[in-house]
Parts: C-alpha cells; sequence; structure tokens
C-alpha cells in the first residue's frame, strides 16, 4: 500500500530532495499534503505534479495568488493554522517535517499528536522541546525517524542491536569550511569563505552552523534525544571526508559505521523505506577511490560553539532554546555584515550566561524564551 | 541459564581465546567438552578449569597418558570417534569448531546433525564441503555463527536487514606481510620474512596464506556459502590497517561496517553471545589515534591465488576443495624450505588444472579428492 505522505517545508532543500525520492518511486507513495512558506512558484509545480489534497502557504494573500493554478482536488490553506491541517488533516500517515524555526517545532507536534508517523529534519522539534517532543511520541505510539545524515547513520547502525549494548555514538564532522584555519585566522573571514561547504552542498544558515561546529552541537542535542543517552556517551570526531556518517561503540568494543557518499537522497529514502531499503539514484561509494580517511580528536578550543553546545545540553531545560535562538540571531547578523564571524560564538556564550534555565518547560515557555533570545540577540552588541 | 560449550580444538589460537571469553564471564557458560589432538600438557590444564564431562585427544596413547591427571567426572576419549562424542555426545548445546582439516569437516558435521548451534573457525568446512554443511544446517535448523573476524564483522553488518536489500559484501585484506613488495621482489623471500604480518599474530599456516592472499580467497568462499551470495557481488578491498574488519553496501549506497582494533576474542565472543552483546577486555578503538585509514582495489595480478580462489568458487563442486588442500600441501612444503614463496601459487594453479571438477560430490568424494590432491601436491615439481 502506498505510503500517505505530508511534506512540511516541501520548497526547501530537505523537501524538495524528498519529493525526488518520491518520484523515483511513485507507487509506493502519494502526497497528500504540502507545507511550504513564500515559495509559491515551486509550490504550484509540486502540486501539479504531486496532487496533493491540501497545500499550505504562509498568507492569506499567497493562498488566493496559488489558488488558481492549483490542479482540481487541490485545497490551499494558509498560516499557522493551515500549516497545522497540511500536517494533520490531509489524511497522511507520514509527516517529513522538515520545516525551520518554532513553525516547524508546532507542526511536528501536530502531526505527531495526530498519530502520524515522523521524518524529523526540523531541529528545533528536539533542540529545544525534545522532552515535548519524545514524550508525546512515545504516549502516542509514534515513531520519529531521523533525516539528518549523521542521525540516519547512526540509527541504521543500531538496527538489530539491544539498545542496552550500546556503549557511545560517535558523530563524525566534517569540520566546515574553515577547519584548516587557526583561530587567528578566523577573525576577520568573509561571509563568501564561510559558504565554502567543503563537502556537502547546502543552504547559508547550516553552512555557517558547519564552520561554527554549532550544527555538531545541535546534532549532539538531538541525538541525546533521538537514542536517549546522556552527554558524555555521545561524541564528536573530526572527519574531513564526511564519507563515515557516524558510528555507534557497543560495549564490546565492535564500532558499527555507516558509510556512503554525502547525498541527502539516501538518510530521507531511508526514513521513508524503513525497516526495507530501496535502490537509490544516489553514487554508489568507491572506498579504492576516496582512497583514505582521516579522524582526529575534535578541538573544542577550537570550536568553542560545540562545547557550549554540550553546556546547553546538559543543562537542560530551556537552556537548547537559547543556544539555538542566540545561534540563528547571531548567523543572520553575520550573513547581513553586521557582525565579525567570532562574535557567533561570543553572542551565543553570553545569552547562554545571562540565560537563567528553566526546567521542564512547556511549550509556551520555550516559544517565549526562543523569541526574547532572538530579540535579545539580535541587538546584542 | 548457562551456555553448555564444546571447544572443538581447544588448545588451538581460537580454541584458547574462546575459553579466555568463557572464563572472563563463567556464570555464562559450561564446558562439556574439550577436543584437542596432542598438546595434552594444555588439555589437561584446560580440563582442569573447566571440568567438562569428555576430553578427546588424537590417540589411545595420549587418552591414556592424559586420564590419571584429569579431574573427577572428567572422561578422555580419542580418534575420530572421540572427536565426535565430544562435540555430539558430551551435552553441549553449541560447538564451536576450530579444528582444522578434514578432521574439522567432520566434527562439525557431527555437531549439526546433533543439532547444536555452531561457531564456525574451521575453513574446510564451508570451502571444501559448503553445499553439504549449509544444506544439513538448514534441514536440522541449526545456525552456524561465523567466528573469523571478516564473516563476524558481516554478520553483524546484517544484523537487522534484510537480505534482499544487499548489493554485494566487501571484503576487507590488509595485503599481509608483503603487501609492500613487488611481485619480482617475492622471488627469493624467506620463511621468516613471511611470518611476520602486520596486524595480527596468528600461526604459520595463516600468516603465509595471508601473504598470498590465499587466506582471503578461502574466505570469499566462505562467505559465499555463508551468507548465500554469488562471487560477483563478494568483494576484496586492500585496507593495510586492518581496522575496518569488513563491509557490507547496500541497495540504497548506504554502506556499513564493522570496525575494531584487532582481537579474535571479539567475534568470538560475538559469536557466542549473539544477538546479545556484552563487555569484552579487548581494547577499544581509538579512531582519531589511528588517524588514517587506507584503501585500495585488489590487484588480482599481485595476487594469483586470489583470482584462482575465484575460479574454483565459480567452479564450485570439488573444486575448492583442490584449491585448499593444494595450498596446505605447498604451504607446508615453503615452511619446511622445500620450495620458494611462489612456487605456492604455481602448485595451486597446477592442481586446479588438472582437476576435473566433480560437482555436487559427498562427503567421501570431497576427502578422497583433498586427499589425493594433498598428496599429489607434496610431490609436485
Amino acid at each position: 500500500m502506498a505510503k500517505k505522505l505530508a511534506v512540511l517545508g516541501s520548497t526547501g532543500s530537505i523537501g524538495t530532495q524528498t519529493l525526488d525520492v518520491v518520484a523515483g518511486d511513485p507507487d509506493s507513495y502519494e502526497i497528500t499534503g504540502l507545507a511550504a512558506g513564500r515559495n509559491i512558484r515551486l509550490l504550484l509545480e509540486q502540486a501539479r505534479r504531486f496532487r496533493p489534497k491540501l497545500v499550505s502557504v504562509a498568507t492569506r494573500e499567497l493562498a488566493e495568488e496559488i489558488r488558481p493554478g492549483l490542479p482540481p482536488g487541490t485545497k490551499a490553506v494558509y498560516g499557522e493554522e493551515g500549516l497545522i491541517e497540511a500536517a494533520a488533516g490531509s489524511g497522511a500517515d507520514y509527516a517529513v517535517c522538515a520545516l525551520v524555526g518554532s513553525l516547524g517545532l508546532k507542526s511536528t507536534l501536530a502531526a505527531i499528536d495526530a498519530g502520524l508517523s515522523i521524518g524529523l529534519a526540523n531541529k528545533e522539534s528536539l533542540v529545544a522541546a525534545g522532552h515535548i517532543v519524545t514524550k508525546r511520541a512515545r504516549d502516542k505510539g509514534v515513531t520519529i525517524y531521523p533525516i539528518d545524515s549523521e542521525h540516519s547513520a547512526i540509527f541504521q547502525c543500531l538496527n538489530g542491536e539491544d539498545g542496552r549494548a550500546v556503549k557511545r555514538l560517535v558523530i563524525t564532522a566534517s569540520g566546515g569550511s574553515f577547519r584548516d584555519r587557526t583561530r587567528d585566522e578566523l577573525a576577520d573571514v568573509t561571509v563568501a569563505d564561510a559558504l565554502k561547504h567543503p563537502n556537502w552542498s547546502m543552504g547559508a544558515k547550516i553552512t555557517i552552523d558547519s564552520a561554527t561546529m554549532v550544527n555538531k552541537g545541535l546534532e549532539v542535542i538531538e541525538a541525546h534525544w533521538l537514542f536517549d543517552l546522556p552527554y558524555d556517551r555521545i561524541d564528536v570526531l573530526l572527519h574531513p571526508e564526511s564519507i563515515v556518517h557516524s558510528m555507534v561503540e557497543f560495549t564490546d568494543t565492535s564500532v558499527i559505521a555507516q558509510l556512503g557518499n554525502p547525498d541527502m537522497r539516501v538518510p530521507i529514502q531511508y526514513a521513508l523505506t524503513y525497516p526495507a531499503r530501496k535502490p537509490s539514484p544516489a553514487s554508489p561509494l568507491d572506498l579504492a577511490k576516496a582512497g583514505t580517511l582521516h579522524f582526529r580528536e575534535m578541538d573544542f578550543e577550537r570550536y568553542p560553539c560545540l562545547r557550549l553546545a554540550y553546556e546547553a545540553g546538559r543543562a537542560g531545560g530551556t537552556a537548547p532554546a537559547v543556544f539555538n535562538a542566540a545561534n540563528e540571531a547571531a548567523v543572520a547578523r553575520f550573513l547581513k555584515g553586521e557582525i565579525p564571524f567570532l562574535a557567533i560564538e561570543t553572542i551565543i556564550e553570553r545569552m547562554l550566561r545571562e540565560h537563567r534555565t528553566i526546567g521542564d518547560p512547556d511549550l509556551e515557555t520555550i516559544l517565549s524564551v526562543d523569541e526574547r533570545t532572538r530579540a535579545e540577540a539580535a541587538v546584542l552588541r
């Protein structure tokens, strides 16, 4: 039977690649809902191709603009309510949650509440609200399938294994676009420099997060929630080639690793086909051609943002939301040329230091802390 | 409940390490049978420590010699019959089959016929009689757990996976003690040179087999039977560090690999504890310390014995038994200084070329081909 999919964030990088996977195996999927923000041109194309019941856009104006072009049987909705409807009301049994920001979190929760399986690419869901999302999924009997390549790798390495035999997770990190520079050399790097990621072609925000190692910090926090392990059993290892996507070390000293060429369609597809695997258009890994894989100890002096992520994760409560919101505000400022690269970490550190962590926060508290942090970080000097 | 173990070949390298594993977790195991050949001094020590019901030795004289020293309740048996009794008649529910040669094959079959689970380290069982052993195990509902590090790695990588999603197996090969020499430089290597294996400390025969790549060829044939895959889906990749013990590539291009420091206690223990994993005294892998992993295409010109193994495997029937027997005879002659190193491959190639393969042979046919090949290869000039 075809899997009924709602793709939340369908015009973004994960969304479009999800639809690539679906297009490659059309009998296995039916697209019931698509949610995007403002890119209605692409959304319209997608709607015509996949004929969902619902498409959701950011505003009433955009919904009105898109309506005339939609195929018969496709309804346009909008705003937060429309998004929730696309997640929970399109008849989907599986939601790919690839929206960024707090809207992504709310729609993930709506999909969980509706009992859908979740393919999760929205970071806020686990970073800011991991305790709420994982508890709600447990209560609802909903499975969360990771879409990030590192978490998918760990998920694959855990296949058929007993969680009690896990000693630690080892998340690999390429080191980002500045991995060969000293800290002194980072002082005056430009936005253009930062956007040159060595292995993955990604959006601007995540490329910067990769250079600051914030991205890896967020992944550590996500792994903590996804795999229910304390932070001292989640390690990060520098691996410039990004071929080993992550590893699990077991109590018997065996290490199971997942390898592949960097191609997000593989983890996306696995999240959709699990426990089965299906052929992929990704190019097979040729290790002899790769020739050499390097591994280096993570350097927390070189990458203080990773240290801050662990600190925020261990503090728990609202601290990870502050870490994430402060970073987003700081990266936006860096991309606008307002602040130098190294100010990103200074801003995160100051916001964390000034924040008084609230334990076991509810969704409202998280969202208000998130908003306040963004506002403050946007003007911090 | 404690697992009742018969260890066949208890004084050899795999046997002693099996008993190390047992000694480290004594509540989980009961040793019911030990079989050795002529090393009765060590066997006596083992019998006193583990108090099996049966010990088996090569001859009646050795049985008489060992008897007075045995603990009360331990009986000494001997010869082929004694060995079969140790395998099938000691009350074991699991046999570690680590005897070399055709006796190893017969005792493996006896253990299978008695319905025991099998931890398999005897190469002849699958190389010479893979079709018989796997069919008999299937018929009896007996599971064969691989003990070789490469096959254990593949077995671990297949955990929780659907066999239909397997694209190919990738067996890694260190390249052995001569991997950095050209073929010209191999012409006059000495026995002492050949015995210096870069990563594993093993017996003389297997160290030579590693230098000729015969060992990898045998592993390819074993993998064919253990994992039920055709030879064109079993590849060998040079990996000098022997840290990635082997890999499985799936149809979605994901590669799952098992890594670890070279320590046979890990695969031995896994064969015993599967599907669980338990703490091991092996030292954990430190990839940052290892720093670099290298991979190179296998060179069939440089290692013609591997090509011959694939040819023998594809020919099937009695051909793999000839490959194995010719190699054993040739290696024995090299170790005695009778022939140069490169004559090993010449002898294997000639014996294979002169052999007329018999399809679907029974055990008797295999054993007689094995014997005849050894006799001929022992005097071939």
